[in-house]
């Protein structure tokens, strides 16, 4: 039995994102304010206390009436920082007073205590003090009654001081989910357990979404493989039933002949949707069995990914993950047909964040978690040069980046991220005087300035069809219709066993040279200057 | 004895940073890959193996020669996904394969299920099928040999798939940190222990490093409460000597009489530094004690705060925290002599986000908490309008924002805060389309559009010296010549017992009139339609 989903029977982002919310119940519990660290917030807190809740000195010095200075003082009192002393300021006198310490009655200003002279009680002020100089008065922060944490945010070290501030120390919060992680497919071997072996795949939609439920406070009680055999699969839904908030599964939601979860999941329970006319992300199914939601997302990488950023976390974090807006380096087109996810790679500038997308392929879950975060093109959306566009995060974007043509001379350090992406790019970012380090090509681009070049021949091995690179990687041009076009010449090793191949003779590697280009290293952050070097003896 | 600490005396940040970073030492552990979320990459890894590891399907097909098509192919095989089975395509042979399988031997292509019609093992291919259709190419998404995490870089969700899916079960990460905190003053009192009493303060800082060090993976072994006496902290200090890798310790660092901190860092080891070139945060002292590191930041949460992310974070932490370079909506001034920190708040527009700085003191914990983020100004340096800022994200700058003017009858659901702002930025955000709700009054401009409106009467209630408004509230321009100028009517009423005070009539109190203003409730974002409200019965 084949399921086919047609396209006009999908819904959605939104509907499925609706349909879900309602039928996932959250539980609240109050916690500890401490143990609230990346929890969501149940509820709007208030404050209760001003901030200052006292009008107070902001240095060390005496409390004084401004009006009266600059002049002589008697200093009648001390008040410390902590202190509740009753002490009242008339006419020329003055309260010695800490940082912090209340502001007795009668005075209106602090002079510091670098602009007084003493001499036992009497005191000198020199200058002209203004009322209210250095105290910070009540509720001047902070108000009573200001909202001081929303509904459905997550509470960060920051919200932890605020609510600490107020004396708060209970914060009520949505209980995390229980949450059962069941991974199917015959192809997949678990990571650590064996070693790898064609034509098998480490399965990385497990980890990923146990990190993932991991981040957001929910408890992972399983994570477990199942073989495609119809029963298993369903043996181990039933068994997550029994205590699990939320079942996830892995894979089995599409048309294929051992495609079980979708049949499972029809038959056991009843339908929330299935289909989502996302891409990826498309075999994706809902139901709800004994009461209890069991998500199927796809068994792609990238799909179950997508699906469980756009829909899983968005509903059970209610915020949405961070959006950079940035401007684009290339021309990207979305999906005629469905709403299109791609990933992103930022370049920062100095008054703007540039992004640049590299090709893209579904099955590229690689690319994808190497980027800096994705963008949500609405069907038939597509963004030029230029244009602003909203990144998601999901990883740090800090850290520097290499990006350009591969050259296995070169050598780096201080580097977090090395990018393949062809002169194209580089050639772009140089334009716009961004991106940590530039590799660029001569058969691309010449630039004006770099900090040094390398001569490379580029040789012909092999036999067979011709393995040839996408347009911007420099060696492109040395290819005629080649029937296969990959990112860089460590993609075009791979394939070297039955292709011809066109490599730099600067892989160590002998055939029949067919030309020549130039690599120009381009260092633009100062820090990495010196941090780039050309490896001997290759 | 007062210590006190010279401008010409003071180091720069990042020589403190320096300086520090050399005696922090961190040791490397091995965790497993699902452990290691968060955790600080301790070494560069690279790929070993190519994703995909195999030319594969990407669809449920038949794979052929992709010259032969279209035309008619006899199916010989089936290759299912996870199945290694030694099979090779010749001539107009076909072989069954899911999305998936693994590509066999002489076939260069796939044809999609849907695009053939069969009859037993006759396959008739209705179209033209290109070279390498629906076939993911092996190492096309990452070659061998790519760099996939960098040393330094925070463990995402993201990279524990990314490792996973290189079959890496474990990873070298830097061990998380044993922390003291030893909070000392007076006048502080915990969260929860008592209720308030003035002139006390809440802790936040305890709560704060302690929230902070458990989002970075440190261990918080202790945190402490001490009053200042020089005897208990440094028994404090001494005890946590002996199990800790890291002590921080908050308060009695600057030139009060009862600062025993800096005093006992002194005489019981040696200086690292003592006074940086910031502002707020100079009075921060460090010293190497028995060979463990002792920080002591100020007692100012803002202060404390501000030395934790940029000094204690960023060298634990390798990375920088996140930044967005937005536009600023008002002109900042930084500090002469010193490097500032302002908060920010930031408003997302369709092409790019601005940036807002609320007026700030040191002391305004609750503002800078309340904000997205904050902005480093170096000594003199100075923000346009419209000039791009950099902002260092603290909060997770989602959810929708009211912006503008007090006015307790309106009520809002939906909302995660509310920034009593005046109209100024209101009117700013207004003329560029941005800010999810704006709450502006006829006193500042008067919109094209909007919402709705609320008249209010001001009135003036009390004797003594006046309280009036921050430029940019409406109210401000009822006051002659104030006294103090604070940020909102209710800010304005914790002063209202010895003061005269300017309120709106819908506070429900009541007094002379002294004029009236017109309130425009703007709702930029669509979402929020219907969830602004007036109340009814004030």
């Amino acid at each position: 039995m084949r399921i086919t989903l047609n396209d006009e029977e999908l819904i959605t982002l939104d509907e499925a994102r609706e349909r879900l919310s309602k039928l996932i119940r959250r539980q609240v519990v109050e916690v500890n304010l401490l143990d609230s660290l990346n929890f969501i917030s149940a509820e709007e807190v208030y404050a209760n206390i001003n901030l200052p809740p006292f009008s107070r000195s902001t240095v060390d010095g005496y409390a004084i009436k401004s009006e009266l200075s600059p002049g002589d003082f008697a200093v009648i009192d001390k008040v410390e920082i902590g202190e509740a002393k009753e002490v009242k300021v008339e006419g020329r006198q003055a309260v010695e007073v800490d940082t912090g310490s209340i502001l007795p009655h009668g005075a209106n200003a602090v002079v510091k205590v670098e602009d007084t002279s003493r001499r036992e009680n009497h005191l000198l002020v020199g200058r002209k003090v203004n009322p209210w100089d250095n105290v910070a008065i009540i509720g001047s922060d902070i108000s009573k009654s200001t909202m001081i944490l929303g509904k459905g945010e997550r509470i960060s070290a920051y919200k932890v001081s605020l609510l600490a501030s107020q004396g708060i120390s209970k914060v009520r919060v949505y209980k995390p989910m229980s949450v059962s992680i069941i991974i199917t497919g015959n192809e997949i071997i678990e990571p650590g357990v064996n070693s790898y072996f064609a034509p098998k795949i480490f399965d990385s939609n497990g980890y990923f979404l146990q990190a993932a439920f991991k981040e957001m406070g929910s408890t992972v009680i399983r994570r477990v493989y199942v073989t495609d055999v119809r029963e298993k699969v369903e043996k181990e839904i039933l068994t997550a039933l029994n205590d699990s908030d939320l079942i996830i599964t892995v894979g089995g939601t599409s048309a294929g002949e051992r495609d079980y979860v979708n049949k499972i999941l029809i038959e056991k329970g009843t339908i929330i949707f299935y289909g989502i006319d996302i891409k990826p992300g498309k075999p994706t199914i809902a139901s709800l069995i004994n009461d209890k939601v069991v998500v199927g997302l796809p068994g792609n990488p990238v799909s179950a990914t997508i699906v469980f950023e756009e829909l899983v976390k968005s509903i059970l974090d209610f915020t949405e993950r961070r959006e950079i807006i940035a401007n684009s380096l290339n021309e990207i087109k979305g999906d005629r047909r469905r709403d299109a996810f791609l990933p992103a790679i930022l370049l920062r500038g100095k008054s703007q964040v540039y992004a640049y997308l590299p090709p893209f392929d579904s099955y590229m879950i690689g690319a994808f978690t190497l980027s800096d975060g994705y963008v949500h093109l609405r069907r038939g959306e597509s963004v030029n040069v230029n244009e602003p566009v909203s990144v998601k995060l999901i990883n740090t974007f800090s850290g520097y980046t290499v990006i350009g043509e591969e050259e296995p001379s070169l050598s780096f350090s201080g580097i977090s991220r090395i990018l393949y992406a062809g002169s194209s790019v580089a050639c772009e970012a140089m334009k716009r005087g961004v991106g940590d380090v530039l590799i660029i090509s001569s058969e691309i681009c010449e630039p004006k300035e770099f900090d040094f070049e390398i001569k490379r021949k580029i040789v012909r091995v092999g036999s067979g069809e011709s393995v040839g690179y996408i347009d911007g990687v420099g060696i492109s041009k040395f290819v005629d219709s080649p029937s296969i076009k990959v990112k860089s010449p460590s993609a075009a090793l791979s394939l070297s066993e039955d292709k011809t191949v066109y490599l730099p003779s600067t892989f160590g590697i002998k055939g029949e040279e067919v030309g020549e280009e130039t690599i120009y290293v381009v260092i633009n952050e100062s820090e990495l200057k010196g941090k780039v070097g050309v490896r001997r003896n290759l």
